[in-house]
């Protein structure tokens, strides 16, 4: 049932028409001979890729589930693994990596398309070479040279997997309390105890091992965040030319019964004094942690987008056949018993949110990526500096806004479907289940907010953001003397100011009192969203514009995706920026005994 | 795992200090010897009994759901079946029915909120009762003395259940153009042929009976929605006593795999030549079964009340428990490894949305069952009209607003639980899963709008809309020269005058293009959602005002949570007000081949 197709065209709209990556591509001496065919190619064939060998095991996923067959075995739902044989043998997991360890050495953003594909065939399954791309990035950026000839070449592979051990029973968000202990064994290893739950991919069968990266305190380490080292513990000890050796001491108890992502096990892993080996120093393993964590989550970013596009193509499709009742305006369909349900401006309100969360989304996280790119080999420093900026001021908002509206998205899609969208058969609330662990995962969207706000804007006293806001104004600079840019400009311009004045006057309060950034905080992350996508919905307008003669209706249809978004979404901000600036005070002087 | 205790004192609270219903009893004539303390009395035994009885067999009823058997057999989960003999057997069926077949007589409100409380306790189990109820309601009405002999003490004592057959696969919404058949046998009886889905509770092994209400066509009947009947089609056909007899040509063929409701059985019932007989006049069956229809809208809405109280219980416990980083403030509870998570201001907001969402539900939904009493009981006609207008209005809004609010807040109640929410073990992921179907059956909440919008407020050119502003004056002109009172009373009177600006606005647009009703639709019904629930607010907050000298903590948390609501959840209305607004040009210039 349903149906996947790449959205290619208004990939390589955002890409070439939007980004013009190639031109900026040149700036970067290792992918300067990269050229926009080669590109789409790339994303060409991985849309197949996805269309005909992943997103045929979505459902079937969701339905059988993962099976803890005793003993620390898990088994993948059918298809899986044979699916997953094919992609290592077409070297997908090889497209974003280091040529030094078998990488084909492409840009951040291209993988981030082919994620953005994958999570839209099918999350569950993504989650399996999703998380073993976040452990390569960790231990190129932190593993000593002898780890990274041991584990990257495997991973990059994808013979072998990756995970990230962080959560334990009593502490997900607060990893300062965490308890499994690394004690040295003296022959420069260490043996792990303790649990930790929670872990996606912990265990499966897809794999020849499995490459988890543990948090966890050496003996006297400091309390807090301060006190946690991380480590590689395998599932096989391999040798130094990467032959796996004995089992370890890390194994699966048992996976979790949930609400969705049922393809994806998501395991308890008892470490009873499993051998690891520290990764970067002692002490500074959450920093180590942080850039698997950053590139988590952008990755469930991807995974918001992913199911928002999924979702729009299906209520789509539905949308246009099934007939109910007649338009207000009268038969539009008369020779049927009754009009496509298309024609009720109420669903055409759900398909057009759809559609403008995942365009403007894709716009947003591809621009975001792209500078990922730049920060990594842009040939000026100043231009490594400011991507740099950029990359960690909207993190947070990447991970939290696409997944809320993800979330929003499917749902809407499911509405669609009536009756229809709760029965599974037809594929819908399986999106809505799966949709709803974006918004949990990889840091709360609370705490995406509070990252936001407390670290990233008031933390450095509103510089990251200023830089961000330049930009918006020397697009509006540009564009606002253009009489057909201003129904975008002006409502992006009072965005922007408003934002400016929001983040102010919450700036003011919080020296009060620091309860007023935890009130503000979501709401002002909702309020921040929409600033960047009026910024890209105004851009994509521009670009539509200056190609609308040419009689494509992509244009004509964008145009009017863009008028959507700021008619229908944007006003959101109007109760947005409401609800940051009303303060903590009737948060608070409730007192706790009155619950 | 988890917990649910009806929340009585509020109950009480909205009954007697709110709305004061001994002394409404009182002017109808049928209620007026009863008095507060049976009503304590009935609502306590019914909260025991949803606590200790239903409550328990709601994880195990998700987890089992129904089984097929095969050959129209249907399983219902382990216990659910011991828990209706329970059910019958202690009366309550009869609780809000008519004496002259075995009832209690009780006032709608008392039935009203026993729903709350089951629905709290287990949705799924307590749509097998809940059906029945409506099929009570709907043949009291429409059916014939005899009708009413045989299928209506059997329904009071609960020994039989109703179900009511509206849904084919081609048509849900749009039931005029429905296929089942309905020919004349010559003996006074029908021969029903068709398909029905999605029919709840529409086989099960709770009872001796099933009465089914189907809608079908006549031979030679009108096309649309005048051409259709509506027929009682039992499963064992009775004989005049009451004794069942032959089984009869209904027969469940499958039941469908689903988000959420698992323990219900959600029913294809193939209709083979099955024996059922007119209920009401032929070609007005529409007119018959919107009388089951508006109280299963109302049913519904006590269904998201029943989940928002319960979600919000469970997740107030573990915001007391969960330890997790420190206060921003500074620790508020050193002694500990970290704070429980109440002390967050992000953590509270979203536990006083679902309080604000429950209290102000509960209000306004037993309020309008008190006015169902007015409407069939008070002794002055006047007083009958205006409750019935008040009804009318206001159920579309009670099923749309109530439901959208529980998918909201039992998703803030399993993000307070942050990953452990996503696990099925915990509950919070049920809640959510159930209380999404609220938003589609019975009319999706769209089709509340435009009912609201299109029907009940344009359809008489305001005339219910304006009975309900005066009221809304009234209390505001006796209050608003109350100091103590302006803080509740200025934001009622604003978003007052705002619905009634709005409401002109929308109809003269109306006038020219009826799509603007389609695209105004859902924002209004929002925003007429918020005027209802800021005019219980500031009346929740003078009662709240009346009794804080008596230093029970309970007044002064009614009236924090009022204060909670006019600053953190009447803002909605500044987005929704301005999408209500912008009008239908941006879904509907949107041309279908652009999709």
């Amino acid at each position: 049932m349903g149906q996947y197709a790449a959205p290619l065209r208004d990939m390589q709209f955002v890409l070439h028409e939007l980004l013009n990556v190639e031109a900026e591509l040149k700036r970067m001496p290792k992918h300067a001979e990269l050229d926009a065919d080669t590109i789409n190619q790339v994303l060409e064939e991985a849309g197949k890729f996805c269309s005909e060998v992943v997103f045929p095991l979505n459902q079937v996923g969701d339905r059988e589930g993962c099976t803890y067959e005793g003993d620390g075995v898990v088994k993948t739902p059918a298809g899986f693994r044979e699916a997953y044989r094919q992609y290592v043998e077409a070297g997908w997991p090889a497209l974003g990596c280091d040529p030094e360890f078998g990488g084909q050495g492409l840009p951040a953003f291209v993988n981030n398309a082919l994620y953005e594909m994958l999570n839209s065939a099918n999350q569950a399954w993504t989650m399996y070479p999703g998380l073993s791309h976040g452990a390569y990035e960790c231990l190129h950026a932190h593993g000593t040279p002898e780890q990274k000839s041991v584990y990257l070449p495997k991973l990059v592979e994808g013979v072998w997997t990756g995970t990230m051990c962080l959560t334990e029973p009593h502490c997900g968000t607060d990893l300062g309390i965490l308890r499994t202990k690394a004690e040295p064994n003296g022959d420069g290893s260490y043996a792990l105890t303790g649990t930790k739950i929670f872990i996606s991919s912990g265990e499966h069968d897809m794999a020849e091992n499995i490459v988890h990266l543990v948090l966890a305190r050496l003996p006297g380490a400091p309390m807090g965040t301060k006190g946690i080292s991380l480590f590689i513990v395998p599932k096989f000890v391999p040798d130094a030319n990467g032959a796996v050796g004995a089992r370890n001491g890390v194994k699966c108890g048992s996976i979790e019964h949930k609400m969705g992502i049922h393809g994806n096990a998501t395991c308890v892993m008892n470490l009873d004094g499993a051998k690891g080996w520290l990764v970067g120093e002692a002490n500074k393993g959450l920093n180590a942690m942080f850039v698997m964590m950053n590139a988590a989550r952008l990755g469930v970013g991807m995974q918001g987008l992913g199911l928002t596009e999924v979702a729009y193509q299906n209520s789509l499709v539905y949308a246009k056949e099934r007939l109910q009742m007649r338009a207000l305006t009268g038969p539009k369909a008369p020779e049927k018993p009754a009009d496509p349900i298309i024609v009720h401006p109420d669903v055409r309100r759900m398909l057009l949110t759809q559609r403008a969360y995942a365009e403007a989304g894709r716009a947003f996280a591809y621009w975001a990526a792209l500078n990922i790119d730049k920060e990594l080999s842009h040939e000026d420093e100043a231009a490594r500096r400011e991507a740099a900026d950029f990359v960690a001021l909207l993190t947070p908002v990447i991970k939290a806004f696409l997944t809320d509206n993800a979330f929003e998205g499917t749902n809407l899609a499911m509405q669609i479907y009536g009756g229809h969208g709760f029965i599974s058969e037809w594929g819908m609330e399986q999106y809505v289940r799966d949709a709803r662990i974006n918004m949990i995962y990889e840091g709360t969207n609370s705490i995406q907010a509070l990252d936001l706000l407390g670290r990233k804007i008031l933390g450095d006293m509103g510089a990251k953001m200023k830089r961000f806001g330049k930009l918006v104004a020397a697009f509006i600079e540009e564009e606002g003397v253009k009489p057909e840019m201003q129904e975008f400009i002006n409502p992006l311009a009072d965005i922007g100011e408003k934002v400016q004045k929001l983040t102010m006057e919450i700036g003011m309060k919080a020296m009060q009192n620091p309860d007023e950034v935890g009130a503000a905080a979501v709401p002002y992350l909702r309020t921040v969203g929409h600033l960047v996508f009026s910024y890209f919905w105004a851009r994509m307008a521009r670009v539509a514009l200056d190609r609308a003669s040419s009689g494509d209706a992509f244009y004509a249809a964008k145009l009017a995706t863009a008028r959507f978004y700021f008619a229908k979404l944007l006003p959101e901000t109007a109760s947005s920026i409401r609800a940051a600036r009303s303060g903590s005070k009737s948060l608070m002087e409730f007192d706790e005994a009155w619950f």
